[in-house]
Parts: C-alpha cells; structure tokens; sequence
C-alpha cells in the first residue's frame, strides 16, 4: 500500500458562515469537505468564564475539515477566510499534515 | 512527561457501515476508537451544489478515529476498509502523527 | 502567507467531566478550545463487544481541543489532565503538530 502526502486544512467557526465557507472551499476547488457540529470558547469570549457550561453545551460552531493534496489551494482557502470572514465572526484555521491512500480523490482537475 | 509517537487513523464514511468498520478495527487488534457524527460532500457528490445546506445539517456521516502505536496495523485497517467498503459507499481515510503519553494503552497484545 | 507552527493537543473523555478539563485548560492559560460529541469505546472497555452498536450511537464522550503555540503548556495541561483525571475516567489525551495563521492568538499573554 502506498501512502501519500496531504494537508487536512481545518476551519472551526460559527454554523452560521459555514455555507459562505464551504462556498470558498468549492471555489478554490476542493472535492470535498467534512462539517462537524461543535462548541467551545474562542481567544474574543475569553472574559465570559462563568458561562463555560453553557458553552459546552452549545453546538453552534462548526468544525469544517477539508483533505487536499495541494498546500497552494490549502493557503488560498484559508486566507479567503480569514480576510472575508473573521474580521467580523470569531474563527480559527488550520493545516495539519496527513497521509492519504489516493491522492486523486482529492483534486478536482483530476477527477 | 514523555511523549511517544502514534499514529491517529481517521476512517469519514456513511453511518451506514460504521459498525463494519469498527468490526475491522477490532479484528486488527486496535483497543478503542472514537465515533463522530458528521456531514459533507464527497468527490462523487460534487455536482450536487445545490443542495448543499442540506449535506451540512444531514449528519448521515461518521468520522471514526482510532489511535494505535503500530503504523501497519493502522495500514491494514485502511486496506480493508477501502477494500471492503469504499467501491460501494463513499469514504475517505487517512493517517496523521500524533504524540502520546502512554502507547501499551494503544496496542491490545500490550494490555 | 506566513504559517506557523503550533501544537494541537486533544482530550477524549467522558462528558462529565469536561467541565473539570476546561478548568483545566483555561487554567494553564490556553485562550480557547473546541468541543465535539463522541462516542466510542476505550480500551478498559473492549471486553463489551456485544455492545458495541449502542457505543457508536451513544455520544456521551466529548473530544476537546485546543491550539496553543507552547509545547510546554500543551504537556502540561496533558499531564494535569491525566494525573487529576485519567485514573478515575477512561480517556485518551495526545498532541498533533499543525500550522496556524495568527498565533499571537492562542497564546492569553500575547492578547
């Protein structure tokens, strides 16, 4: 079996932006993503401490996860993101490093 | 604190087979694993864009994680799940690095 | 773009007590963190086997994360996690290296 290198781009941030944020994924031409429903506390909500249980309980973030064998399109997708998005929506995103089966799979121009 | 290196395998498919393919995690010998629900597109469903709210409020998928200590064990679950199931139903797997404090937790014949 | 690299350090544990690991977290400074529902089975649990469809549909695990850009915080929110914790509820805890915009971010003495 041969493994090869990818990158899972992941963006946690509100359900409400997340269609605006699987648009941008489309756009830069990814085949896919997975949506997770989530909660949690963001670096902006730090101050509210005594609302955490309530924060945990709240699945109204959601953790968008994307699988792509091309950092470029990884790179354009976040900072889409980033600049249109979390200048008014708390929101993080990440790369990490991953091995997939068939790389293919994961790039529109080859489908 | 030391940390040892592991591999986390990460099976996204249709809720549908989630329990064969937890039964293959198991007969490969892995301890545990844990169970996500999740939605998303897949490569095959890209022409549906349309429809696209709806794949993010269906959770119809799982994203089942499973860590273990022996990165041919986690090869030989990737192998029998693509095998097995992924001519049939729609799925991605991958591998990703991770550290861990206690690796005899991860690997059944260590128990 | 400039990526950066940062530590992902997860915890997958009973959701009761996941009140107790955020204090946990927040405490050791980390600006923020993820939450997800989960289910699975751990290792102290492979004997059930029997019972394995109600564990997948069972989400009453939670799997938390958090992005810090300080490997020592991450150990150490790790090893408090594991000592105050882990001998009383079954859970995993373990780290992944990922690259992040903004990582003035993630860090509370650098808001």
């Amino acid at each position: 079996m041969t493994l090869h290198t990818a990158e899972k781009l992941v963006v946690i941030t509100e359900k409400f932006i997340s269609k605006n944020v699987c648009d941008i994924i489309e756009a830069c031409g990814a085949t896919g993503y997975t949506v997770v429903a989530a909660g949690g506390k963001g670096s902006r909500d730090v101050r509210a401490t005594t609302e955490r249980a309530s924060v945990i309980d709240d699945f109204s973030n959601v953790k968008i996860e994307v699988i792509v064998n091309d950092k470029a399109m990884a790179e354009e997708i976040m900072e889409r993101v980033v600049n249109e998005y979390f200048d008014d929506y708390p929101g993080i995103t990440y790369l990490e490093f991953v091995e997939v089966l068939r790389p293919a799979k994961f790039h529109k121009t080859e489908l």
